[in-house]
């Protein structure tokens, strides 16, 4: 299980100084979509730069205009791409094929999509499949994953590769280890933690420690 | 009938020649969102600065973090920002809410949304509802705009304010006219032309006969 660290809502020096603190603690980087849009695709290398041994996510969240922008992403340095599971099935099939023209690996959005959409998607056995509550309802509702959300069992029966974002927490990561997911995406747990590293560091351990135990 | 030149696929100095080019003839100018993604709000800024007396439109499609991406928007100069009528509820209200705040408006884009979506979204009326027709679609299965699309008819019925996107040419316009569309989006027909100021004024000339015909 992979550590997906997300930077958003900040300038690229501190997604930068951000970075370097807690990367002993972390594997994969996501450069975000508030990231991509206010500066564009610098944000994407400037952090492959920085940090060429991480795995960088742009999370670029297409939705049209498939090969243009994933050529961008992987031009940048990207390793994988984000495109909305709502979209269209061409763009993203289009999404699908420029990924693997670059070497690079397509994560499909899940945001609100319809339980049929995610059993249609569920046949890109390639992709990674992202279940996430979004920021707004997490601030508005105050939603955030506690393991029992629609569509994981579609998603786990087709032993598809799951990503799960959306305000996971070192206390509600136990109640998504059911999902088997192959990457937590862990944004503002560690990126607005007193101690960033600290924090980082305490969820990596604990997966290291449910490993050991054999729940992974 | 406002017609919108959209620019997408270019740089920023390419989208001020072109603009520059043909803005007798246009009347809104939008920052594509390939433009937003690759460059970042530079692109709106340098086009509010360059054309401050068009109104300038944020193709932002925003999908989630509403607030932030809408106040980016409308803080380096956008009058007007999309997002996708595929996101949730929440979002849309969120940035329904910020524009207000900003005295801007919402263009809500229909691209690969349900009739039971667009008849739910009717109830804002304050937006620009923008039946769409994709890049990806119109390369990949030749689709455009013909005026029999799906959705109309709600959104007509409505009296909603209508913007139509996707392909639209000089050809295809007098097919749009029974859609009464507040906006009419145009990008390659006038960008990719070998005179884009020769078809952006027929394009103008053509509404302004309709408009003296009564048909407008």
């Amino acid at each position: 299980m992979k550590i997906q660290l997300a930077l958003d809502r900040m300038s690229i020096p501190e997604a930068v100084t951000m970075a370097r603190l807690v990367h002993p603690y972390i594997d994969w980087i996501e450069i975000g979509t508030s990231l991509i849009k206010e500066y564009g695709m610098v944000s994407v290398e400037t952090m492959k730069r920085e940090f060429p041994e991480k795995v960088i996510v742009a999370d670029m969240k297409t939705f049209d205009n498939a090969k243009y922008e994933f050529e961008l992403c992987f031009k940048a340095g990207a390793d994988v791409a984000t495109v909305m599971g709502a979209a269209s099935p061409v763009t993203i099939q289009l999404c699908m094929d420029t990924a693997e023209r670059f070497g690079g690996q397509t994560m499909i959005d899940l945001l609100n999509t319809s339980p049929e959409q995610q059993y249609e998607l569920a046949q890109y056995k390639s992709a990674i499949h992202c279940l996430h509550v979004s920021k707004d309802e997490q601030e508005h509702h105050g939603h955030k994953h506690s393991g029992g959300e629609q569509g994981h069992t579609i998603m786990n029966s087709g032993r598809l590769q799951l990503a799960i974002a959306g305000g996971i927490t070192q206390e509600t990561l136990p109640g998504l280890l059911q999902l088997k997911p192959s990457v937590i995406i862990v944004g503002s747990a560690i990126t607005k933690d007193s101690d960033p590293a600290l924090a980082a560091h305490n969820i990596k351990q604990w997966i290291e420690e449910q490993k050991e135990r054999g729940n992974l």
